[in-house]
């Protein structure tokens, strides 16, 4: 049984405080929130105790594991503090926002030898996980090309917004490159981006790129493409398309139900999920499981601070290429 | 080059015409129709010569072959002529709705030998086909269940209701019952059948069944189910379910177009195909092209009158059974 | 917070116990088997008290539930001595093989008024459910037709089989029997079935009906389709189809994964879903959910003796009509 | 009755052929090839006139439109001799591989005012027009992505290959260039390309890019993707997918039949057609019924030798992106 404590109670926290919760080798003990309050409500949910003091959970011996939900330019302090404090750490995506701080995560990792998991939760969806074994298995033969379309229904709040500049990259295709790397076992050697900013003023006040496209060629030379939106009105449009040399494999969408109801106008289906949380709850929860078994076995957590930091180089040449309109080299 | 006399220049036969037109070795010479009018109008689209009376086509020495797209109850009496006269005969489906009928034109036919043909155009459609040819290939083991939804999307005119009562077997469902003897290669012997009329008196005055649902035992031992309805408003919906010891075959439906139309209200498709002129299309088209083959290297045609004959009877049966609530035994 | 007591910790038991384990506002507090080892290990798992003596449970001043996971045949006992302790019962399906021992339970739920359920868990199936309320919507206008495909991958053990003769009809579409009067809003006023034995002897020793269709006539007017086998190779194979004056309904199958195979020998994808546990998770997940709303708030649950009833005599008229070749009348 | 010379009697032009030959409005009356014997062959097929000289064919005077399917490099001269003999032209795509020669054709085209027709056969597939007609009905709001998946089964042969480098922009992605001016209604501003040769060197010889992405974007600020291959091993993929303000459209690709088989290893369906005159046959046929509807009401046929010229433009710069590795700007 590992006792958890959870850090940021907004947005993800309750959906991880509920994996724990319901995980039968796992117990949630603390919630800490800047936010008393927050923290006290979730906690009160999972029979967990509150604080708005890191600290507090940090000294209690018999927690053995931190799961880290903040806003991204709050982990590496967390991270820091969690290290030192001996816990294992499951740290939500982006690790951070800049380099320099991941390498300073990195640095006390490497002391302290706490394992350390970045929530690049959609390597666990198990369509995307069956993809990624059917290259790994050889079915498409040399992977060629590969295509992402990862597609937001609706753009975050405009504080949320203007605290990232570049979210489409930063927040949400980091999850695309760490996909692309993780199911090419590969690394990108030039990235090339164009973005656009189509949502109206209204919805998008600071005009941040909203809409972008993205071209990455790969060490072994499987050329990639990432496409992503925060406006698909018809819900949340997640799917890869693998195509190698004996085949193609495609990962596709959900929806609540499979009915089909055939009218004089037509077939119609479900709209897709809308909600992330939805789509992806599965993924979580067998993220969740990886990172316990990988504790309880004193194994590496599945996703390490290096793929944290590989992503947010990805994404950080994808900006510089977005802003300069060339392409931008990476290191393999 | 067979040349073609076409009987009957309304409904099916424009069909007909047009694809002898277009089949790179057959001529359409005459299109008979008692309306004379409606003959030369047909006729003229195809360079062929029009008459109201058979017999200026059958006295033709080049025509080889005679298409029969009049009403049912006029086949006999074209069938008998036509043979007597020497033409290859193509007869759309039923042959005739009495069995003594049927008998005489399969004598006429023996005494004859020409070539004959029954209309049961189901029979060459691609998936259709392919569906058969996977049971014929042992892809399901031995056929269990067999089941066949056949619906069409309205209801005929009244007087063609009237003159042809209990028509959703005679001329519907007699489909079905060509197909569940060629598609398990093997005869029924027993049949139960509910029928009801569920669209309004206004469409339906005659309050003939429109609503059909049917159970057959086989003799190899398979169960069959066929349902069937004049008012599929969502289009013609033509599926074929086959359930084995080693699997499952589904033939689906057809529409026009494959696009896919995402929205908030969810994942919309064309709706089927509505007329099952167009739905058949290609298999009116591979019918003929066999029976010009056949009629071309003297073989015998696919489908002949024994065929036409068993459907018929099980049709007949079908209606006994509806009538009276209890299965009705056949000879296998 | 509601403690249950499971009754049968095999087969389905350990579902409703996990069930009961991961529900906020539940607690399994025993687990009562016959063999007090099987009670112990699954006990273990959740934390609960094992017995062989459910009336240790039944004494137990908390428990305020009891869920019947034991064959059949024992159902009735345990309802009565549960009921006549108080406790709020959720009873697998069927309540019993035998109408007067449904009856005998029916009058001590009515002496004692503690609330009950039968596990019809389909109805339960978010899909299934969509469909039931898009008929309930209107959507299709009056029902007219109704397909359900039942199909299992594997036929039980040759001792279970035969234990309860015609085993496909009391078992497996009883649930089907209940799912056409939940969708339909009706009653079935009239039967026909058949059935085979399709399975090798080794498969199938005892010969008892391993495949079967099955017509009814509902008091409205519908006419429904229901077959069934215990070897579908392919997976559990569970659809529904509703047709109406307005259109048309399907309930598809469940895979594992959406990922579609692209190769030269065609597109493939995942088997459908094998076992039943699997394939009806959530909808067990559901079914005690809203069993235990309906037991905090007081309400009524959801599926009742009576619909327990119903479906058996279903059953019951189903199987008099297989052994004796001729509709059986139903009183709606 | 438009009587048709046709030019080139390899690969498409049989197509062709048999197409004029088999519409009602349409005489095929001459076949032109070098190789007089392969123009006998298709001539004699089709009722036709063969002769090795075009000269031949523009001098009947009977002859009111000529299609052009001879290699690209033959285009300008064929249509120069057409248009000054006053012929209607339909010109296979590209118009020729070269600006120069275009803008020559251009000239002549204006001088003599014949109608021309560049056949982009693509915009008449029922399925890519009808989410052209999507798109321009306003169901998807403002077009803000494109996405084009393009990939042939098999690469040419070498010495077609050897003939015309960087075919995979000049010969196959300029249906896609095309494609994105008409469904999008625009130009695009800048192009960027990526290519690899990823098949063997038996396969292709030359290492001429095989494999090659490319993203433009477009005057009204769309964002597209173009991805080709020239091996798709699983058959002819044919995708587009727009994605807008108010919802996604996907036309997909198309299998010989529609059979579900239903396996223990899963379902699978059909590979998707292998062969492009497979693929588009319906296309081919709807494109020459508008090219005769056009020059029979002396309209302009759809798609004139700008539309062609500008495609031309797209795979130009596309090649000039590929080779210097970053993006090039393009006139609207």
């Amino acid at each position: 049984m590992i006792k958890f404590c959870l850090v940021g109670a907004g947005f993800i926290g309750p959906v991880h405080a509920a994996n724990v919760a319901a995980h039968a080798d796992a117990h949630l003990s603390w919630v800490i929130d800047l936010n008393l309050s927050s923290a006290r409500t979730l906690a009160a949910k999972c029979g967990a105790r509150a604080s708005s003091d890191l600290g507090d959970a940090l000294a209690d011996p018999d927690v053995r594991a931190v799961i880290i939900c903040t806003p991204p330019r709050t982990h590496a302090a967390i991270i820091d503090a969690a290290a030192r404090a001996g816990k294992a750490i499951f740290c939500e995506k982006p690790v951070d926002l800049e380099l320099a701080q991941v390498d300073a995560c990195a640095r006390v990792l490497a002391q302290t030898g706490v394992p350390f998991h970045v929530g690049f939760n959609r390597r666990f969806d198990p369509t995307h996980r069956a993809l990624h074994d059917a290259i790994r298995d050889g079915e498409i033969g040399r992977p060629e090309m590969l295509i992402l379309s990862s597609r937001d229904p609706e753009i975050s709040p405009p504080d949320y917004v203007a605290a990232m500049p570049y979210g489409i990259f930063y927040d949400t295709m980091i999850h695309d490159f760490d996909m692309l790397r993780w199911l090419l076992d590969d690394e990108p050697v030039e990235i090339y981006a164009r973005t656009a900013c189509m949502l109206d003023p209204g919805e998008n006040p600071h005009r941040d790129p909203d809409t972008a496209m993205v071209m990455l060629r790969m060490a072994k030379g499987a050329l990639v493409h990432v496409n992503s939106s925060f406006r698909a009105v018809y819900g949340y449009d997640q799917r890869i398309e693998a195509f190698g040399a004996k085949g193609m494999l495609m990962s596709g969408n959900q929806t609540p139900t499979t009915l089909e109801r055939h009218g004089s106008d037509g077939v119609r289906r479900d709209p897709l999920l809308h909600f992330f949380i939805d789509r992806y709850a599965e993924s979580y929860r067998r993220e969740l499981d990886a990172f316990i078994r990988a504790v309880e076995s004193r194994a590496k957590p599945p996703i390490g601070i290096d793929d944290g930091r590989r992503a947010l180089m990805i994404a950080e040449a994808g900006v510089k290429s977005a802003r300069s309109g060339v392409p931008v080299a990476l290191q393999a």
